[in-house]
């Protein structure tokens, strides 16, 4: 195990509120020498969730809800890694490889688990498929490039049909995310429509899909109704007490079997925990009763009050993947922080300084924070906001919405942008610009010189190849020796074991003369052979009678 | 040939400066009722192309630089497509399927030329796979993106020669736009050094690979040279009389066989008629005489001054593909004009001007416009400017350049938006924020129910499909009558002829029960059977299994 004497190590997954405050805290309030600080996250930046449906309408631009990490956060090392598996028994996480093909591992004393989570689809045929999810700032944004591109075809589309099909839009869950994005929604197109003079309001089709009785569950009865009222008058449909059950490419299908034509539905609900949350919720046997009295693996980290984990003195969990439970209320059932962005930054602030007591050896303090409220936009000047109990809605509840989240919003710079953004929301109209970027693709051609390697014995498997011209050598270092295993030639496949065996390159692949080779991703290989029977007994085979060979190149 | 009565029918093909301000003065100057102009452009927005290199340093916002078509042209019918041929006999333009798998076909009694150029990689290995070419927003986007992947992983990376590796870049042109580039990025780095403390601006290399014995062959020598020291004193090495000759994955390698290892490799240089034009020159025969006596095809659309296509009443070229004519000076040479913003909005004006006089029975007129001036920023409040003759250089030319270009560039807000930037970019620092959207790969699933359609015949052959689970049938409309063709079951592979053959599918396919499929995009496809044998054989065998059945089940 990983022991180490001088700063304890605190490494923390994840680069959401929870994580990067919980980094923040620690370093603000640790002694100098106390303690480093390592952050693995996806992003380089945090992104402002509550504002991210506004990004939709366009009424903040693509860049201001996201903060560089980098900014807020000085003085820790940020890996810009995904996190591929923890291993508490070692104090040891495994992240992705970066530029170079080879796994980065950071051992630590202390770990903060800060993953959040991810859509769930189980269950909902076709929904992973062609279901467009609402978690992140590129969800956000790839959302907006889609409706601008649905607008351009249905502006010069002549078929009455399937102008109707492009000029509906759904999504599914009635909670804040979800209400947001239907209104940010109809708020683009809206805001849009004098530059597409063909597209008529009364054509477009608004569906939100619940499947409680009411929408906005996260607030009073009586402010869920006026939401309700308020998208009505827009024309936006509101399916109650309706699920979704599948997706295909041009239509989504309710439980009761009504198929709504369409292409582009929004999936705001349910969400299940990260894979590497799950894949230790199954190695440590967490389970949750359920009320029929069968137990169920956990959704969610199992926490006690001082946001560390049961069992583990050096595991802490925050934010959306944690369950963290709040002081009980005589006479209520126990009750846990909501995932917000409000209770993932307390919970950060109270893991930092009980992670600090913890090595100090003094006592830690219990996460006490009920919330202070609620609040959503509606678009259009008209939200609902719930404040230490009292209801306010209509247009005092936006206007408060707007200021509460430009005080929250990190940075003077920003706040100064986003307001500018809303002040001139009034005056100009907003561009409706589609940005494509290409993106190099899975499968794509590779060129190399004489002598240059492929990869490298021990590089991480994550390509196959198929030498399309040129002839590359097969070596091995065993024992300061290297020996030449093979030479392959054009149309020969190599990589795909250590692809297949998840296991590292066990050879190196040096080119004998100027190649060219085709690189396919792991993912989009996986695909194939599974899909492919010729391919994948070919490929099979080829793996197959290598390994059976007395040197073994298994390149 | 299409013909006919009422409004003259106008296609414009491109979105850029020349095509859409051609469709913007012909709406302008025409009569009532006199045309209609459809304009076909691959992006909804036209770039402000002399921003373009400030993305790379975020001193301008990402979609500062765009304008949206719809915003500065109203009245025209706007098609987000690509061209795939012209046909010049029928006058006809065929353009790519948008959500419908339709193939779009414009008919026009004029036809305007404006698709601009991209960028040729030919003679040089390696570079079309692992160059970044810079010609569009998207590229400037994508160039920014991985300039700051690169400094996220060089902060934390420990190896000295893989930081070196990752932290040197080359930019092949010393073009206004090479320069443009590599200061841009000089700046990117400079700006952000105190976000990324490990990294030291003494081991960051930028390269600029110029084939001339001097940079900036736009403008007088003097400025070249300017430029030059200016950029020196940066640090920023400048390679002269040095060409491209291969890239690899990790590196550039010049002409003389020096091998530069880098991760970041941008080619400004050379240009090649877009494919449309290219085929259009082809089929017509146009050649050039070369200084050594011998014929060439055409590098762009030969012109008369009139912007008219020799022996074409119909069809017109404008912007960087036209090679257009400069009324003779005595005792020189004969001059075209240069490929910039400046000239193709010029020729724009003519041009619209022109096809209305043609229209009217009238004589149109010569282009004829000099240029007034050429102005380059090299970053660091220094520039290069030379007006009407007159050289400019350092901090005065700077100020110029960037007056010049907020003034030219379209609409308030924008002019507002891109002010405060450079405004503000003295005051507070920059965002560096990594952007990365995630695209539908070119090998997805799909989900289908039953009776749904995977694809009709008739529809275009853009995908090909591979049956995981379910159950489909293959169904054939002929005169009047559908007969059933066959039955599908899990593994097998369907719409293949209609990609080999680039034909419509000739048979509708429909599910039977909840089926999914594997689909691969076209590219891909072709790409995967070229390379690979076994899938490219089983594929063709089954292809022509088909073929030679008598029902011709070719789906």
């Amino acid at each position: 195990m990983y022991k180490q004497s001088g700063p304890k190590r605190v490494v923390i997954l994840g680069g959401g509120f929870a994580g990067v405050y919980t980094a923040r805290q620690l370093l603000k309030k640790a002694r100098p020498g106390e303690i480093t600080v390592d952050l693995v996250s996806m992003d380089n930046f945090m992104a402002f969730q509550p504002l991210l449906p506004e990004v939709i309408s366009g009424s903040v631009g693509i860049a201001d809800t996201a903060t560089p990490i980098r900014q807020i956060l000085t003085g820790a090392t940020i890996h810009l890694r995904e996190v591929e598996s923890v291993d508490v028994e070692n104090r040891r996480v495994i992240c992705s490889a970066g530029f170079q093909p080879h796994l980065l591992e950071l051992n630590y004393d202390h770990l903060v688990i800060a993953l959040g989570n991810v859509c769930n689809f189980q269950g909902m045929t076709g929904l992973a498929e062609h279901a467009m999810p609402f978690k992140n700032l590129a969800d956000a944004i790839t959302l907006r490039n889609h409706i601008i591109r649905i607008m351009e075809e249905a502006d010069c589309e002549k078929s009455e049909a399937f102008r109707r099909e492009l000029l509906t839009f759904v999504v599914g869950g009635g909670g804040f995310s979800g209400v947001e994005v239907i209104a940010q929604i109809h708020g683009l197109i809206w805001r849009a429509r004098r530059n597409y003079p063909n597209i008529n309001m009364d054509e477009c089709r608004f569906i939100l899909v619940h499947s409680q009785d009411r929408i906005l569950p996260e607030v009073a009865a009586k402010l869920g109704h006026y939401a309700e009222k308020q998208l009505r008058k827009r024309n936006i449909e509101i399916l109650l007490g309706c699920r979704l059950r599948s997706a295909t490419p041009r239509s989504a299908i309710l439980a009761d079997g009504r198929e709504i034509r369409t292409r582009t539905l929004v999936s705001t609900v349910p969400s299940q925990p990260h894979p590497v949350v799950e894949a230790l919720i199954r190695q440590q046997g967490w389970q949750q009763s359920t009320p029929d009295g069968r137990k169920r693996p956990m959704v969610r980290l199992p926490d006690t009050p001082m946001l560390q984990m049961e069992g583990f003195s050096d595991v802490w969990a925050v934010g959306d993947c944690a369950q963290v439970p709040l002081p009980m209320k005589a006479g209520q059932a126990q009750a846990y922080a909501p995932p917000t962005a409000q209770h993932a930054s307390r919970e950060a602030v109270s893991c930092a300084r009980n992670i600090l007591a913890d090595m100090r050896g003094e006592k830690g303090k219990a996460f006490n924070f009920f919330g202070i409220g609620a609040l959503a936009s509606l678009g259009r000047r008209r939200g609902v906001a719930q404040i230490l109990g009292v209801c306010i809605s209509g247009f005092p509840a936006w206007v408060l919405w707007r200021l509460v989240h430009l005080g929250k919003l990190p940075g003077i710079y920003r706040k100064f942008r986003v307001g500018l953004s809303w002040l001139f929301d009034f005056i100009f109209p907003s561009d409706i610009i589609q940005l494509s970027l290409k993106q190099s693709g899975g499968i794509r051609q590779e060129h190399y010189e004489t002598g240059e390697t492929v990869f490298e014995q021990g590089d991480v498997g994550d390509r196959v190849y198929v030498l399309i011209k040129g002839e590359v050598e097969v070596m091995r270092h065993e024992n300061d020796q290297v020996c030449r295993l093979a030479q392959l030639h054009s149309g020969d496949i190599f990589g795909e074991m250590a692809v297949l065996h998840r296991s590292p390159r066990n050879a190196t692949i040096r080119c004998l003369e100027p190649s060219e080779v085709l690189s396919i991703e792991r993912h989009q290989f996986d695909t194939l052979i599974h899909c492919l029977n010729d391919l994948g007994s070919s490929v099979r085979a080829t793996a197959e009678s290598r390994s059976n060979c007395n040197d073994k190149t298994d390149v």
